[in-house]
């Protein structure tokens, strides 16, 4: 049994249990967080949000590139949101590597170097930083007046602001 | 109080009951889930995931652009992940319009136009048969033998398979 199968499993019991009714597609709470794709950062739980609340969009790294941007204009000028999340964490992967190591290791491996930046970083609170300006300096956003950065401590549980 | 200073609220309580100790940084379930940001998708609820078990990736409408064949590719080659979880639902807000249209709307009122496809698409099941179909062509990401989609119901909590 491969281990998306065991998670069907799992589904077929959310689905017996299933009562919300019929949920509005514009999130109730009018905020998208923007977070990275890490196992230990569970946004839901986190933030306690409930189904029909946020948009969660998530990456490796929570970074901000043209897909994030493509996500939070129809977020925003779509489905009505008007707060942006956004969420780093310690102890990140992206933390780990270097762009140009990554994509040369996969052309010394498939003879083929990737048509995108792998978006590493070394340093977390200065990508949350540049993250929020990315969101920021974009024309196509039209709310940001409120967007604010995060650092999840999967140490401690903890989710503490960073200030630009 | 904004929504994002309420969701602060609830990200103290849970760094309150926090006891998880120390999880590794691989998805102790290798698997990725690749999935739409709607609200009403409750990945962690759906699946039956727990903190650390998965690596989730998402944004509008769980199409695969560049920056989620990045995603997998890390998750794959630093992480260990094996399987790929696609998820994409009914009522999609990816369904109500057009790229053309949207980035036309966009255009107008900033002067700008998007330097991104809006990926609307007007199929669900054929874009969930797309969108495995461009992550089984990616030569970064090196497991593809083990990649499902699916269309997630609002209406009923059912997710079922789609099969190419």
């Amino acid at each position: 049994m491969s281990v998306t199968d065991e998670l069907l499993v799992n589904a077929e019991r959310y689905a017996a249990s299933f009562d919300q009714g019929h949920l509005p597609l514009p999130p109730a709470k009018g905020v998208a967080v923007l977070a990275c794709m890490d196992a230990r950062l569970n946004v839901y739980g986190l933030l306690g949000l409930r189904e029909g609340d946020a948009h969660v969009i998530r990456n490796a790294g929570g970074v901000v590139t043209a897909d994030e941007r493509r996500s939070l204009a129809i977020s925003q000028r779509l489905l009505g949101t008007r707060e942006i999340i956004l969420i780093h964490h310690t102890d990140c992967g992206m933390l780990t590597f270097t762009d140009d190591a990554f994509k040369e290791g996969i052309r010394a491996e498939t003879g083929i170097k990737p048509d995108w930046s792998a978006e590493a970083f070394a340093d977390l609170e200065e990508d949350v930083v540049q993250s929020v300006a990315r969101i920021k300096a974009d024309p196509f956003i039209p709310h940001r007046d409120a967007v604010r950065g995060f650092i999840y401590e999967v140490e401690t549980g903890r989710l503490r602001e960073v200030k630009a």
